[in-house]
């Protein structure tokens, strides 16, 4: 048999695979040292996380069902994706306390290597006039638990693929379910997310999508660099523009360091596709993202080069509106309106790069991608771009 | 042996039953055919979650112990009980964040047949003299685990309970009990609820208790109507007064319909005894709430007839106050008051109609208890019963 | 071999222990008699919470690594440590609502014998300048699982220890780090907790720790008393003012009793070592705390002897701060700062007095202590010691 397949969770059938490793058939075909295991996790934060690690021979990483269908961790060889949080997660979402009046309660539920921020909102809190929060920090799909959950190795072709549905749906609220799916093939350095956001309503929904994808040590040191082509660049804030000068490299360990954010429009092909890189500083280790302009046309650099205890990291952020507060980014048609029963696809590969001939190939894709486009990098926060720059 | 009882919770012996069926000891006595299982639900929302399924020969019913003692789904032959919720439920309490501001967070648990909104307070959110929430919609005990959950077949005449108890107490707050039975017979068309609340504080404590009690489709469909003997009826706000006139009859799914509320006071016999009637178009299929006017005094039907896949749905809710904001039912008297020790005792009755005989005779008893009474219909909300009509 | 330990939890290896007993490998040796055992509680609130309990052979006492590191009660032949409060815990705290606007929401999981309060904040809630719930009462360390969790008996000695570590972490805001020791030895009359904390951050850190330990009946009862040696007595409002004649003795149930809580700064000897003692009527059974005054300066008593079923208990509490809210204390320099990788370390030892001569040398001991140091009683809040003495 080519294709099997097999249910880790399914809310219908009542029904959640034990702990297992499922291995293709044929150990001797293309899925030769494939595998896929289901760990429920136990214990402080993490209690009751399922983890599904994928192996597809050379890269192996983590996807968290339970946390929305975010990736935890990746390695190939010696590159390791992801990033140290001071909080040791993955977190069960029962402990995240979302709705904390600050609105920042997402950070204690925050260690992942991608995470989505979503779906009926994302980005700063938001109130309502009468102060009330109504939007808090990143929106609730990271911390919603996936109720279908799938696995399958193609045992001709090679592709694993750990596929979930993530509902976002309340009465007389909005009612968005996102189908993801995770592929990768044996031996390929890297994975394509894949996720389908359909409105299950007969009235309009509205969707907010930012992919949250965060690197931190070793692969992120001193020298790093991120590398876009790039059309526009705006810092948000006045923060952000006193290192607009070096907004695109990273600096030692600071203890205190005061987040920098940059909102982007990027340089694109005709299809749409472009490429970003994250490159360490001899050159020799990487990570791309591809994705498609058309779909995620707005993209946030964060750097947050604090200490390694408090969470050296950068986040490469593509998604379809900048983390501003949900209403700004509503008044700057940075929301997405779905029809009834509407999909809106999209779709993010993530390439590891563990050569340096691979780290200089990726910079060249970049450096067409760029070809004669002159980047305007503002150098204070601009209006309709941030909310810091409005009066 | 008559009667076999067996625990399924049991906080103080740390038990709790693995997933289990339990059966009468002698097959072919008059509790023939019955059962009761448990399953722990696994997945989504619903992780945890147990779901005891009681199984007469004729009538299936899901009881949920941990989510306040309510009633999942119903099934007698054709007939389905309960509603579709947008909600994947039942939910595990803990992922339902009741405390969001906008104190409507409750909805992201809500998907049952029979829901209890109490035992402090139940209604529309309320707030404190600072904007602060202090009653968030429908209160705690739905999110409420039982501690102590048993079940028994009486082999002898066929009856079949399952009885929890659920608490809803604080140090410095309301020290309430509920000891909830459900209760059936082999072969009967339905299932009956009592409820008794006790006061364990020595000081007076505070009820308020609404059933929520929904039916979406196939039961409810376009030309469905609610039949009950009325005394009074209000509509809660201007959005029910718009639909005054067809109060007791339901559209087709209308995308967008916002919910209209009726306030009623019901006829009833000599002895309190009162009881509604939902039955669908065709007059062949229905369900009887039978209940003591003198327990549950007040009486709020829900219409909510959305799209089916925002949630097609009506609400039978007898209670012993209105859902109107905690403050405003305490101000007119609808919160009642327990001494230290004191119980109060609440009993439904839910009969289901597989035949339109049934219907049909339900009806008759309906008339019967309307006799001579002519139902005031209020044109608009009145004050006193509804915060709606208040300058 | 002497030292035997287990590791309960460690989420680094993904393992958990399945419920176990452990027992000394020598039944004969020194530790004759002992055994850790481990239970995870199911059912109602309590769900998925470790019970660890510790038995030294005459005294046992449940540690709960669920809620950082608290203990749910103890036992000494007749005497019982702990009190009943009206939660049926343990409380898992993915149930306990610590954000409710109220502030209070702690209360809900509040039933143990010792439960710390603190890491970042404590005391009554703390609201910042837009009204918004800052500081939830008591902070969030009684409700962190630990995420490390071992167990070790020494046959050669006869000592027991459990051990923890507890994060309150996370990105932009307090990372400190809790390891915490109870250690008993065979037959001895009680416990030590030691707990160390510890600042991951390379920036300063914040610390507020109060050890809120709670005794009720049988052990309390009318006519008990508290003994401790005493510099200053400072009732914290003017409830605490009407009791202060009789601050050191406890009355009947009272229902509708409403709290009485006094701060106090204690007599000690030369090495900050200083003891307090709870007695019942007859003197024959008590508790005393022994600690170090430069460790924990300020010691909290609450009285709160309502009826048995709304919670008679009272609470001795040494610790870093008194129970004001957090910016109170910050003003008056009770707000520990710790260094990068700084470390804390507090130490309790908890004695259980079985008989009339063990209560009388501990009043002797405290007797010592206070020597010719003459106590200072205030009669109203004072400034500087209490919010509410404040303009």
């Amino acid at each position: 048999m080519a294709l099997q397949t097999w249910t880790l969770v399914d809310v219908e059938a009542a029904s959640s695979a034990p702990d297992a490793t499922f291995l293709p058939e044929n150990g001797d075909g293309p899925a030769r040292g494939c595998s896929v295991s289901q760990t429920v996790l136990r214990g402080g934060l993490r209690e009751g996380v399922r983890a599904v690690e994928v192996n597809n021979g050379s890269f192996r990483f983590v996807v968290l069902p339970d946390r929305g269908m975010g990736l935890w961790k990746g390695w190939l060889g010696d590159v390791e994706l992801g990033w140290k949080s001071p909080v040791k997660g993955p977190v069960n979402p029962a402990f995240v306390p979302i709705w904390e009046e600050s609105g920042l309660g997402w950070l204690s539920g925050f260690d992942e290597l991608l995470c989505r921020c979503g779906l009926e909102s994302n980005g700063a809190p938001d109130r309502d006039d009468n102060g009330r929060l109504k939007y808090p920090l990143h929106g609730k799909i990271a911390n919603t638990p996936a109720h279908r959950v799938d696995v399958s190795i193609d045992d001709a072709s090679g592709e694993i693929a750990v596929s979930g549905i993530v509902d976002e749906a309340r009465m007389y609220h909005n009612k968005l379910r996102m189908k993801s799916t995770v592929r990768t093939r044996a031996g390929l350095p890297g994975l394509t997310v894949v996720d389908e956001v359909t409105n299950l309503s007969a009235e309009n929904g509205e969707l907010q999508l930012v992919y949250h994808i965060n690197f931190g040590q070793p692969l992120l040191d001193p020298g790093s660099r991120f590398v876009a082509p790039i059309r526009t660049l705006v810092p948000r804030d006045a923060r952000a523009a006193e290192g607009v000068a070096a907004w695109d490299t990273y600096g030692q360990e600071q203890p205190g360091f005061t987040e920098q954010v940059y909102f982007m429009e990027l340089a694109a092909g005709e299809d749409g596709r472009t490429q970003t890189l994250l490159r360490n500083a001899h050159g020799n280790q990487g990570v791309s993202l591809h994705f498609n302009k058309k779909q995620l046309p707005c993209f946030t650099l964060w750097k947050s080069t604090q200490a390694a205890s408090d969470g050296y990291v950068t986040g490469l952020e593509p998604g379809i509106n900048f983390p501003n507060p949900r209403s700004y980014e509503k008044e700057h048609a940075r929301v997405a309106t779905l029809k009834p029963g509407q999909t809106l696809r999209f779709e993010i590969e993530l390439e590891v790069h563990a050569t340096a001939e691979s780290v200089s190939q990726a910079e060249q894709n970049i450096a067409a991608l760029q070809g004669a486009v002159k980047p305007r990098i503002f150098e204070r926060p601009m209006p309709r771009w941030t909310s810091a720059a409005e009066g």
